[in-house]
């Protein structure tokens, strides 16, 4: 086990680099403290077992949390499957690679408050099920789909998968309401299986669902959320050139799906 | 633009290792002299295209070929978007990032006189056409599908994609002879397109086909290539448990299309 946080980085045979062979957490540190740590070390586990790398001692992942300071502040695990293997063959007993950066955080409470716009994106997303719902090092689809716009005031992107189905967002996960239910995408053939998607998942009745976006056509309420982030309210979607196509007015109902959301993240709730 | 080899490699902050945001090239080198260097020019062009990462100057891509000496070896280029923006959306001036390795290298020569037992592998591809074709950095696929065995006597592994259709080995592109015309994987979906296939396809008629591993069953030969290694007959496919499914004698049609292949890289042929 080669663990480090800053300055260091990926030596020239790292795997990470090479293949993106590797897993990454991105966690939300308050006073050093990390939120939704369980579902984090779940999450890094199960890929640990799907991709076959040994998954790091616990203490080891934990010591990046005494570069913390008081406030808010995201931590960035990355753990490659380290050097070595003939080509994608991987070693037979790999040393992973563990590096870390503690990075000063402020979330965009506006957006809280006020809710989102956001866009349908072009690009879908390839079915994998081999690595479905892994926060894995393979990211190019959500950099792709994350550079279809630039304007400020569009906060994400919807993704579909190439058969039509609703995923998630470049960097969030969905959820909506329809007929005084709640519901999220189904994420057993693409997506990241997000740890606040999870926390919630396993608190409230929410049904994972699979359907194309004209779902989006009888929802009451759409939400976008991470564990970063927290939860935002969809107050306007757009097609992919940034027409729009539905608005929302925010209600009780989003503030409710936000109280939950935010009490594990720590977060207040918008006035 | 940030260009070094051997022995510096990426900071933390690199997009490269954190999304596999890049793209890489593994060439043939003799006496230091690249072989289908304006194949792999053009494939890396191409992927910067895609990818909205400026493409180096040929006198960066070409310093590596100073650190080559005399005889065979292969040099590894992977070129990343480099450090910054914020999260997946890139930034608007990517200043990219270059390393390589020059690797000391002997191509398994036996291979092409013997020809090579190869398996079906159980991973499907994702489908994915934005990226298809481009040997980009995300290759967990790859990874998890060479995986799937580790007995030395088999060669490599064939993919389908998600919709059952033949793509590509795990690291080397599929020609096949059927009622006398040579055949070859279209990539328009998935897969990456060799350097060595380009050059193939450029000089010979090999039509691009759409099939089936059933396609398997009437072709009266079989082979594997990549720019690195050459060409390598197939003598026998197993399923992917390992069981023989056909087997081939090796015929002057495998020699024909290997005194092609092997001409280009400066290979001999087998007796």
């Amino acid at each position: 086990m080669d663990a480090s946080g800053t300055p260091s980085g990926w030596p020239l045979d790292d795997r990470g680099p090479a293949y993106g062979d590797g897993l990454f957490e991105t966690v939300l540190l308050r006073d050093g403290e990390p939120r939704l740590w369980a579902e984090h070390l779940a999450r890094l586990a199960r890929g640990c077992r799907v991709l076959g790398i040994p998954l790091p001692a616990r203490g080891e992942l934990e010591r990046p949390l005494a570069d913390a300071g008081q406030g808010l502040a995201v931590l960035k695990l990355i753990l490659t499957r380290g050097s070595g293997g003939r080509g994608y063959l991987p070693p037979a007993e790999p040393e992973p690679r563990l590096r870390w950066q503690v990075l000063p955080f402020a979330p965009a409470a506006g957006r809280w408050e006020k809710g989102v716009r956001v866009r349908h994106c072009r690009l879908r997303l390839g079915i994998q099920p081999a690595l479905a719902g892994l926060k894995h090092l393979n990211r190019l689809e959500n950099v792709l789909a994350r550079a279809e716009w630039s304007d400020a005031d569009t906060a994400e992107g919807l993704l579909c998968d190439s058969e039509g189905q609703l995923v998630e967002a470049t960097c969030m996960n969905l959820f909506w309401q329809r007929e005084g239910r709640l519901e999220t995408p189904r994420l057993d053939r693409c997506g990241v299986a997000g740890t606040l998607r999870e926390a919630l998942l396993a608190r409230l009745p929410v049904q994972e669902v699979g359907m194309g976006p004209e779902v989006l056509d009888d929802v009451e309420a759409l939400w976008l959320g991470n564990s970063v982030q927290g939860l935002w309210p969809v107050t306007r979607l757009d097609d992919a050139r940034g027409r729009a196509l539905r608005h929302w007015a925010i209600t009780p109902d989003h503030r409710a799906l936000q109280a939950e959301a935010h009490a594990l993240l720590g977060y207040s709730l918008p006035a």
